[in-house]
């Protein structure tokens, strides 16, 4: 639909055939014997070469032609003699769209830091790093929804709106309708929010994974893929206010099973991007290296595609939290007091002890399992000891927790006293609980944070950048 | 992944080979020489039956298998006597995951109103008719994806959270961390937003659209199939106040290139259902023939997948808002005052005169084109006579508009000329009206709103049932 993309013309056997070029100039380059315009149209981190003759054109009309102009060009496809391409565009005509004055456009061509180019989030896509983030997030996006509809998953679009908080905690974003210098009242001078819309206290939700236990208790396999929120104000360079997240939820699955899925379907989804977006992944591979190029040669990331290879092809090491603890015990950093935080049976594990275990010890990514029931959520599923829970945390090399999940608490008597336990009102779960009541099953699922497995991919250090449009405190630009 | 399911089941050639049946009980029935127990998953519309002999197990263990209790079935897979089923499993052993009291238990098997159900929405997936309906919704999605990709499209995730209104008008969700208790306040006693979380007022999208267009402008082909928010205050069968809407924007289509597109893709993605949703739409098209049953002839609708295939094998009409209410004026039931609504050049057309447009007068679906501008938003690109703007309404038989779209108005002059005349203040849309500045190109888009697109291929009358947990006044449960 439409015209032929520059990705499928410099895929095109050249033969003098008339051709449309549409797009955007990157440069343009006047020699002696040849004018040089490079176009590209977003479809491809390459551009093409389209070329005229001095004098061919009009100075008034080539003074037009700039970066950030948009062009449509018709012309000739030929075996290009340049290196570094196939074919170019021997221009015929040229049509100026849309001008974009050197004086004023702020993308001219030179390195931009990536901080200058969140303030113009607008105009980022047409920087060649973030068309290929953009593209490679589109792939992997696809080939989750490729990946779930092959394997007999159900799309579930749970709700944005909620008036339940699924894990007990995390701040959340109200939404009202109230105004705001009219807030109604009760007799007792509360707020009333039987006049807000929803006729209740509504907030953006943390998760979709309770309303996706419910589609799994029907359906059997379902996942969402959809924003989630936290409206924690931290400025990390690892979280955003709004974000997606994907979680699937599968009756009859075990804690086995869905260690099973995590790493069958991660490793496939990283194929599908290393099959579908080679130039991409080379250029920000490039782009990585060059950026690492001031740090010491022991202090310098893997080349990316070297990185995300290895994940694919090597089996994620599965331990117990409690075996995990043994292991940092033993440790020479542990030893040398070199940790930061304590080690001990009961701790929430620190970033530098996941990063120890996975990029020290093992080597690879690693799955936790059994954590203490003292630090997970409610809805996990009790051992036989008690003590410990059927969670399941994948830790990735670089950024840690790419995702988690567990084995989900079935039985309804306990359900309810872990509920009970950590204080939330049964009544505001009742739905949730009465899955338990009616068909109860064995099941399990997991959230992996979309903005995590990007930023792995792209190899990107700042989770703003992996996303089109970042939310974060004081930032709702665009 | 995981075990085989029923769906897949169904389809196994039988050879007494043993296999473990995973599904929640729809009916049990106990003759003389056999029990008789319909298991769904849920994978499919149809029940797996599984037979076992009288006396093969104890009256306690068979009192618990009732509607909804959910079970492990161990058995042999052989050739069904019975009619309705190819393969039947003869029971070899039982084990109940989970009970559901009869007395207890909704979902008991016999008509139940869609009212009530949307009531326990926790569990009406359970049923023929939502499951029917939730794998439709799951295929439709899937096939959107499938179609942009295989395009050349990017999904382009959009933001929820927007500090900017992009139809310039619509009522809007409130999105705040304020303390609405202790709201910070100025100098001057108004509300202090610069506390806020974003620093700044801030609501749940509208629209995906604008952000959309430039990611169009820098990638040339996007799309976004996101959630949407209406803070509407209406109890309708077709509004809901959270929706998913899909938003294709493409730099370089003019308007015949967005009517073409348009059509191609509604009748790509109702292809597929078509091709992979046979059973579940054959169940629907069943259950919707059921409910007419009490309606005259000549008031029943199509059956269902005589509607569908309609859509798909005719070209949709297109003609000018001009010609249509030329149409209209000359109409049957203008002329005998019919309407309830007058007809004239340049009144927002009514649901009675689409329909009478779409069912009676063309009795296909119509994509109407050149509004006046009056009743058309800022963004869309003005006609050459000045009055009319290159819009397109895509109408279908029963739900009325399914598409709305346009070429955008690309020139910066006259797009911010229409700015200031509906009172938007520029400056909030500083970034949109800069893609006109720099490098703008003739570019369109349109939007569907995907419930009206899953109602119109299930035949559900109220959108609150195509949705998992609906959101509308006074209701944000589950």
């Amino acid at each position: 639909m439409g015209p032929l993309q520059i990705k499928e013309l410099l895929n095109t056997s050249p033969e003098k055939q008339t051709v449309t070029l549409k797009g955007w100039v990157r440069t343009k380059r006047e020699s002696k014997n040849a004018i040089f315009i490079a176009l590209n149209d977003g479809s491809t981190i390459h551009n093409i070469q389209a070329v005229a003759e001095p004098g061919q054109f009009s100075a008034e009309l080539l003074q037009t032609v700039t970066t950030g102009s948009c062009l449509k060009i018709t012309g000739q496809l030929v075996e290009s003699l340049g290196s570094g391409q196939t074919v170019e565009v021997k221009i015929d005509d040229i049509l100026v769209y849309g001008t974009a004055d050197p004086d004023t456009y702020p993308l001219q061509p030179k390195r931009h830091s990536l901080e200058f180019l969140r303030e113009i989030a607008h105009l980022r896509p047409r920087t060649n790093t973030f068309s290929a983030i953009l593209r490679i997030r589109h792939a992997l996006a696809f080939a989750v929804h490729q990946y779930f509809n092959d394997g007999g998953f159900f799309y579930l679009h749970t709700p944005v709106i909620t008036a339940s908080d699924a894990e007990g905690a995390g701040e959340m974003f109200r939404v009202t309708t109230l105004d705001l210098n009219k807030l109604p009242r009760t007799e007792e001078g509360n707020i009333n929010f039987k006049e807000d819309f929803f006729g209740r206290e509504a907030n953006l939700t943390v998760s979709g994974q309770l309303e996706g236990e419910l589609g799994a208790m029907a359906l059997s396999k379902i996942y969402t893929f959809g924003p989630t929120f936290r409206a924690e104000n931290s400025n990390t360079t690892r979280h955003l206010a709004e974000f997606w997240m994907i979680e699937p939820e599968m009756a009859f699955f075990e804690l086995e099973d869905n260690m099973d899925l995590a790493e069958d379907f991660v490793k496939k989804v990283i194929t599908y991007a290393l099959t579908n977006c080679k130039d991409d992944l080379n250029f920000l591979q490039n782009r990585l290296a060059e950026e690492e190029k001031s740090k010491p040669q022991n202090e310098r990331s893997l080349p990316l595609l070297e990185k995300l290879s290895f994940v694919v092809d090597n089996p994620f090491e599965r331990l117990t939290y409690t075996e995990a603890i043994e292991i940092l015990l033993k440790s020479k950093p542990h030893k040398e007091k070199k940790f930061q935080y304590p080690v001990g049976w009961g701790i929430d594990l620190s970033s530098e002890h996941e990063r120890y275990l996975v990029e020290k010890h093992f080597k690879k990514p690693v799955i936790l399992t059994n954590y203490p029931r003292e630090i997970k959520s409610f809805y996990m599923k009790l051992d036989d000891d008690g003590k410990t829970v059927r969670a399941m945390d994948v830790l990735f090399p670089g950024i840690g927790e790419i995702i988690g999940g567990s084995q989900r608490e079935e039985n309804y008597e306990k359900l309810l006293g872990r509920v009970h336990e950590v204080g939330i009102d049964p009544q505001n779960l009742w739905w949730y609980l009465e899955t338990r009541k009616f068909g109860t099953a064995p099941h399990s699922g997991f959230g992996l944070g979309f903005e995590r497995l990007v930023q792995f991919v792209t190899g990107m250090g700042n989770i703003r950048d992996v996303i089109p449009f970042p939310r974060y405190p004081k930032s709702a630009e665009f």
